[in-house]
């Protein structure tokens, strides 16, 4: 390893921090100026960030002025610190630095997935990243406890991690937001309000996004319900691209291939082609018509057709429900380890023949959707415009994806579609108020919560 | 991918188990033999491991033995499964199987460190392997949620689970045992009273390796205290070399590091050469005589050397606890990152010039420490034989280890030195009874358990 010599001068200090964050001076400007023009005034600023570095602990640098560790008043301990990551990158052929935003960041599942993205295993062993950690004030301890452990993990990808409780602050720059924080239902609490209490944040973080992110941000939506907290999301982000927000719908894709797998007698890398279609919900629609076990359709393997049509979704819906008696507490492992999977799908090419489920918008012909591009020629499938609804999809690894077009269907497969689709406009309905289309009418039939999620 | 035949016959059911564990039917046999010789007769067998395949959800097989499932009564949900791995490892240049046993595995820890060996971010992208998970009984189900999950991660590389809470079934044929499961201090315990109770365990799991798993297995001790725990595992396993066991400094090493790194001003990938002496205990003795920060020793680096005399050691160890405080737990994920790192230590080549510690025997000059072979000339340090001491160590990625020679010393790090080694023969002689020398007396002067540790 080349010997650096440690930064101290101011000058040297803005090149690293320009490089490291693929920044020019004047996008850096012009990311203020956007976060200083969106950002309510109201917002409570009262929780304060910490470096863990004190100052009788640091020894005095030489030629570095007094304030300069004030002027990283986001970081973190060590990942305040400035360092050579230039020369670092031309030494080990890394690629551009990315920033990564997570809400929710103290919660369990992403004390599973920060780790996973320490090490290299979603954005490979040559992305360096830095993580962006949003909490509320009463997590904001907790908080520190996981950039301290971050520190500890000594992960040589990481290259940065700040916290904070400001998404306005949090997301700036961000090039993948991982939205998993969300409300959990109080009780009595009634699916109607938790869709809005959870569309609330979900409307004030696109709205964040929209205004301090990267224009190309992509955004996986983790908190329940997922899909409707995606579309508040997109609809208060007009200036990124409706396709680059999802919803996550990977864990049931995950959940639905191991069960074929047990029902079949192989092992789960034997089943490919697994959608799940519409909302991330009970009416969810696990596609057993078009998934494949060693290359052929499920059901010339599967020949225990009532099964499949029968017991096979509840049992994947029931997953979650089972793992909490079992274990005490939500799946939180197998949840981080989906959406490990949902950016790998997106920043890997997806292998030939092959596709994987994600909540995304089903209206690309719609103009509206986006702010300055049209992306695909619709959606082939005749599902309504203008929802977050689960799909198969495919990448050529660049972060972005299309939609497949070769899928069948039938009449089951076709009822339970639009059943998903009728559930996902009554959301729609109940959120008219965060979408920007006047006044909520919320007449949701049933309570179609997943067992086992909040 | 191949499309592979469904396996159905019984005959390429034992090709497949064979050759999926690496066994030889007369190896399979011994193992047997052993296991039945040394089981104690009297052991609780009153939890059974169950199979999440249950009749009405498997279609029936054809042509496959109704009794089949029954042979693998210890395996897990999907894995259960046969599949043909022998073809699969030829497509893809896989290694060979390897069997890791793992005790606590209900717990914290265990639930970030199997996720991370079965992702192949520990043992490589090509290694398959088979997770054994011990816990007790009051925590099977939590294994079998902790289970689930693992089945619903689809990691390839991952081919088998078993779960149960016998460790002379668990271990069978480990070739890495990572025992992380201890007994926590209960409210007014002594240290003394714990080293008895997890004593206990540890005598029993070394008894159990030394008689179920691979000759050759590779022993973790993290469970607390560790290196006494690890002591008296290597006493009761005479026929497994005293060398391949291990007590855990690795988390205290990575926290050092991240304080040398912080204080210095440069990033952690900065710090090298940096030894964890002695006990994992407030005993401890880290290094920072030889450590250094860019190649540089760390005193001509740090110039604040009452620092590194009064406050470096403190920081470390307090760390622990300083954690619990904010996040309200303990550092499970940050240990489990360090479980990984202590095993990619030793089967990786350790780059030059640097090493890393682990708590290792102190004896390889007394070859009553080892069943058949001598490993090295002794350790060059002079500190008492017949301890598991951490030390500077160095590996050629075989999974062994040799010590370092060029480590300097100067009076104060040999007081340190001293003072742990003379904690962790007091705690020797409390464990006697234990480790076959006669009858414990227990002098301990003082609690030296690390804030936030159990």
């Amino acid at each position: 390893m080349a010997v650096v010599a440690e930064l101290s001068s101011s000058s040297y200090t803005k090149t690293t921090r320009l490089n490291s964050s693929q920044l020019s001076l004047s996008s850096n400007h012009l990311s203020y100026l956007r976060r200083r023009a969106f950002r309510p005034i109201t917002r409570p600023r009262n929780a304060t960030v910490s470096c863990s570095i004190t100052p009788n602990q640091v020894q005095a640098p030489i030629a570095v002025p007094a304030e300069e560790p004030k002027r990283k008043n986001d970081c973190y301990g060590v990942f305040c610190q400035t360092y050579d990551l230039k020369a670092e990158e031309e030494t080990k052929s890394w690629k551009k630095f990315i920033n990564i935003a997570v809400s929710g960041a103290a919660g369990m599942i992403s004390n599973h997935l920060l780790f996973k993205l320490a090490s290299g295993e979603v954005f490979g062993p040559d992305q360096p990243i830095a993580l962006k950690l949003l909490g509320s004030e009463r997590s904001f301890q907790a908080l520190e406890g996981v950039a301290m452990e971050l520190e500890d993990s000594l992960y040589p990808l990481l290259r940065e991690v700040s916290i904070g409780i400001d998404p306005y602050e949090v997301f700036q720059d961000a090039e993948w937001a991982l939205l998993i924080g969300a409300k959990p239902r109080g009780p009595g609490m009634e699916r109607a309000g938790l869709l809005d209490i959870n569309g609330q944040i979900f409307a004030e973080q696109g709205k964040a996004l929209n205004a301090v992110a990267s224009q190309n941000v992509k955004v996986i939506v983790v908190g329940n319900p997922c899909n409707t907290n995606a579309l508040i999301c997109l609809k208060n982000a007009p200036n990124i691209p409706a396709k680059n927000f999802h919803a996550l719908t990977r864990l049931d894709e995950n959940r639905a291939k191991c069960q074929l797998a047990l029902k079949a007698g192989v092992f789960y890398d034997k089943v490919s082609n697994m959608t799940i279609w519409g909302n991330h919900s009970i009416t969810q629609v696990p596609d057993f018509l078009n998934a494949r076990i060693n290359g052929l359709p499920v059901k010339e393997v599967i020949k225990d057709h009532k099964w499949l049509e029968e017991d096979f979704t509840e049992i994947i819906q029931k997953r979650g429900g089972v793992l909490i008696q079992k274990w005490g507490r939500s799946s939180a492992a197998s949840t981080a380890v989906s959406i490990a999977d949902a950016i790998k799908s997106l920043v890997t090419p997806t292998p030939e023949g092959d596709w994987f489920s994600s909540g995304v918008s089903s209206c690309p012909l719609n103009v509206i959707c986006y702010y300055s591009q049209v992306y695909t020629n619709g959606n082939p499938y005749g599902i309504a415009e203008d929802i977050v609804f689960s799909m198969p999809c495919r990448s050529k690894g660049d972060g972005d994806y299309e939609l497949v077009k070769d899928v069948i269907f039938d009449n089951y497969l076709l009822k339970r579609i639009t059943k998903t689709e009728a559930e996902l406009l009554a959301e729609k309905r109940c959120v008219a108020h965060l979408i920007g289309e006047g006044v909520a009418f919320c007449d949701l039939p049933e309570d179609t919560m997943l067992p086992g999620e909040m």
